[in-house]
């Protein structure tokens, strides 16, 4: 059992409409396999599958208890397929009364509501992935009713719970909108945000805005959607609409329905699906490391085809069609044994030291310094990625040599390009540097996890910073502070 | 019966920990009252209580459901109580080996692991409204553990889901991850807003940064709480902490334990506790319109003490001995008949129309627009507030006159000092203004809800806006366009 150590969380719960994610908290606390349902075991028994075919041992420690994890957070992050808008909205509409001499229209009759800056999740149908959405919902009341302004929210959220793709979504909640409030008109408009895959993510540009959720190299889209009194160009719905955003700094100007060329939203889809099974992909080279992903293997295709069935969707749906290949070439990015094959021969502690005047050395300490090495991973607890920037500090005896950046990219790539964790990868990117130069090394990986941010908790905007320390760094607190505030001063100035 | 319609959902849930808010669809789909506790029974009671004490039917449509609304979110807003964190971090730990030459500390073995910007929301123990956390937390693994980085957010949430103050949520915090997880170290830092009474409110300057979460005019504290290595001076963790928060551009310099005045945190503290039940409270005078609040009444106080105990608080606590009667003076705010009283002789067709230069007026349409005018009103479906500005348009006759801005200020607080739904808000507004002109009159309510943005959806940055028209606007696109651009115009400037 887990805390809850009263019989009414139950009862108040067993009703619920918009109940938030399925907690991991359960795995935890020993719960009986009883109370698992069939779709989620089914989900579960995939992810053994597909963490077998990148070459890892699900018993081992951290990963024992991801299969069942990913399954809860797949079936919660689909929830909107058993969720009914009729339900949510109904017994929240509410009488407003209009105005009542006829000459205009004030509040719940004829005016506009508008709720502005809904954050949501929700998952590509081509790649499983989670994306981001800023979600704007107006109406215009009629029948002299009104509905609780968080059932907007509400509503939204039914359809993110889907898999989805931008358009569809907005046309999903307009509608709902449309045909269970029976307002005189809806219009939705959504910002939306798809993590890169991994090759384009090493090229994203330094964050710049360190306070702000970290979507540079994001792909990013807005769409929008309309019913009714927004669709009659006699009536200016539409423009007071867009007017209300453009109070908050939103401008939608220009975008109208279907205006995005929706092929080059998921990145997925400029991916080339085999014909046949075993056939590997091509991907751009990684510096160093080529990281070509390894062959598809069909057991896991059948895997992730078996994961939409168990959520309720239809496998052949045309648009999922490719869903499984494009999933699992994502997760072979992150294959066990992908990178460990190419490094045959590569020894770190031969690597030529390159002169490297682009690096930040200070001549006082010695530290070289090389920030914002973006990097990509894979959470191994939720197989959701996390991703962020690496920044690296070292002592060199020679003023001015270093180890190239193209290098120290690459050693982040090689321990990134697999199932971890943020502590870990920090600590082997430290150990690694160390072996090299035996005086020190410091590492600070700055990271956003898709995990945090798109699961129950939906911490936007969290941020994980982890620092590792070898040598002259773990006695040198003056080194330490030194490289920090190397770290500092290039962020503040956007370096 | 809400939506769900599969058995799963419950065996799914019954295990969590970190359950979400209580929803209020079980509400609209007619639950039976067997489900409901008797903790929830009892506040539900409580608050029909205060719902008479405000003057008001608690039969009436858009009331009916509050009581039950409003109990299952005090109860949800403190399901802290009801946690175990041992119960979070249980099966959360993870073995991540350290450096093994000794020689330094990396990764999860005497690392450094900081999760930054975790969006909470807190209940003030001095007067039961809802406040903003921004919370920063840190540890220094030993034992070769690292904790699931989600979980440090859990934990954090376990003590904001109580009714608390700034610096114990930050000990609590503190303490129970030094405890818990056994660390080297543990630092906790948190920002927090706790929102102004009304009369402060109707003072904040005018929303300049549209698009980040209206906190101008809040009241804003910064704490902190540290143990183990944290306190240590001879190490660095942490200048090291402080230095990873400034990465974000977080400056906690010159904050240390226990260095605000706590005193002058929640506005409610400032407010004079009566020696006896019925003594009315001195409150500064609003304009053209007292509103000073009505005598507490005893029953009223009565009733949050027992909602205190039935959240399984002990209402004896020194800390909130004075918080029923701060609770009941804040409701009082909102009384139904408190205005309408000093309305008295108050005739909005027989004012005096003031020449008025400070006002916006476009001489070529006449609109008069007065614009940001602040208020805070109280959501009659949750008894939260809900506050924002209002932008009021309307058409004269004679340029260069106009109402005064004061008169405009009290008529928006006649109808925010009361239990209200936006939409009704800005429709009674419009009509107030119309009344007097006659031509024409628009008006446009910008507003946060505490109610979405503290409660299970935490929306937080979401913002709701309405528009209601009368008269020309209603016939007139250019004029509502019009006017939406000198909103827009004064926004972006600032003004």
């Amino acid at each position: 059992m887990g805390a809850l150590e009263e019989a009414w969380v139950v009862g108040e719960l067993e009703n619920r409409v918009g109940l938030e994610e399925t907690e991991e908290e359960e795995l935890d606390a020993g719960s009986g396999s009883g109370s698992v349902p069939n779709a989620t075991r089914a989900i579960e028994e995939a992810v053994r599958v597909l963490l077998q075919g990148l070459g890892e041992d699900h018993e081992r420690e951290g990963l024992h208890k991801t299969p069942l994890r990913v399954a809860k957070a797949f079936r919660e992050g689909t929830r909107g397929y058993r969720q009914k808008v009729k339900d949510i909205v109904q017994g929240a509409l509410f009488p407003e009364a209009g105005s009542d001499n006829g000459t205009g229209y004030a509040g719940g009759a004829g005016g506009l509501v508008v709720v502005r800056d809904i954050n949501l999740f929700s998952y590509c149908e081509s790649c499983l992935l989670p994306f981001y959405v800023q979600c704007h919902v107006g109406y215009v009341p009629s029948g002299q009713l009104v509905v609780g302004l968080s059932k907007l929210s509400r509503v939204a959220d039914v359809f993110a719970k889907r898999l989805q793709d931008p358009q569809r979504l907005a046309d999903d909640i307009c509608s709902a909108l449309q045909n269970n409030i029976n307002p005189d008109g809806a219009a939705v408009a959504l910002h939306c945000w798809h993590i890169q895959f991994p090759e384009a993510l090493r090229c994203i540009p330094n964050p710049k805005h360190p306070s702000k959720l970290d979507m540079q190299g994001w792909v990013q889209v807005s769409v929008c959607s309309r019913s009714g009194d927004f669709e009659d160009k006699n009536k200016s719905f539409w423009n007071d609409f867009l007017a209300v955003l453009k109070l908050r700094g939103i401008n939608l100007e220009g975008c109208s329905k279907n205006c995005f060329p929706i092929q080059s939203w998921c990145p997925s889809r400029s991916l080339e699906v085999p014909l046949c099974n075993g056939h590997s992909m091509e991907s751009p080279s990684n510096g160093k490391i080529s990281s070509k992903p390894g062959p598809i293997r069909p057991a896991m295709v059948t895997a992730v085809t078996s994961i939409l069935h168990s959520l309720g969707e239809d496998p052949m749906r045309k648009e999922l069609i490719g869903t499984p290949y494009h999933y699992v070439q994502w997760l072979m990015n992150f294959e066990s044994s992908n990178l460990e094959l190419k490094m045959n021969g590569f020894d770190l502690g031969k690597l030529s030291l390159q002169k490297k005047s682009a690096d930040v050395v200070n001549s006082q300490s010695q530290i070289h310094s090389v920030l914002n090495l973006p990097f990509c991973s894979q959470c191994e607890h939720h197989l959701l990625p996390f991703h962020g920037v690496v920044h690296i500090g070292y002592f060199d005896e020679e003023e001015g040599k270093g180890i190239a950046r193209s290098i120290l990219q690459s050693v982040v790539h090689y321990y990134g390009c697999r199932l971890q964790v943020q502590e870990r990868l920090t600590r082997q990117i430290a150990e690694a540097v160390h072996v090299v130069f035996g005086r020190g090394a410091m590492v600070v990986v700055e990271a956003s996890h898709i995990c945090m941010i798109s699961r129950g908790i939906e911490k936007v905007g969290s941020s994980t910073a982890t620092i590792a320390v070898m040598g002259q760094f773990s006695t040198d607190p003056a080194a330490k502070a030194l490289f920090l505030q190397t770290i500092s001063n290039s962020t503040s100035s956007g370096g």
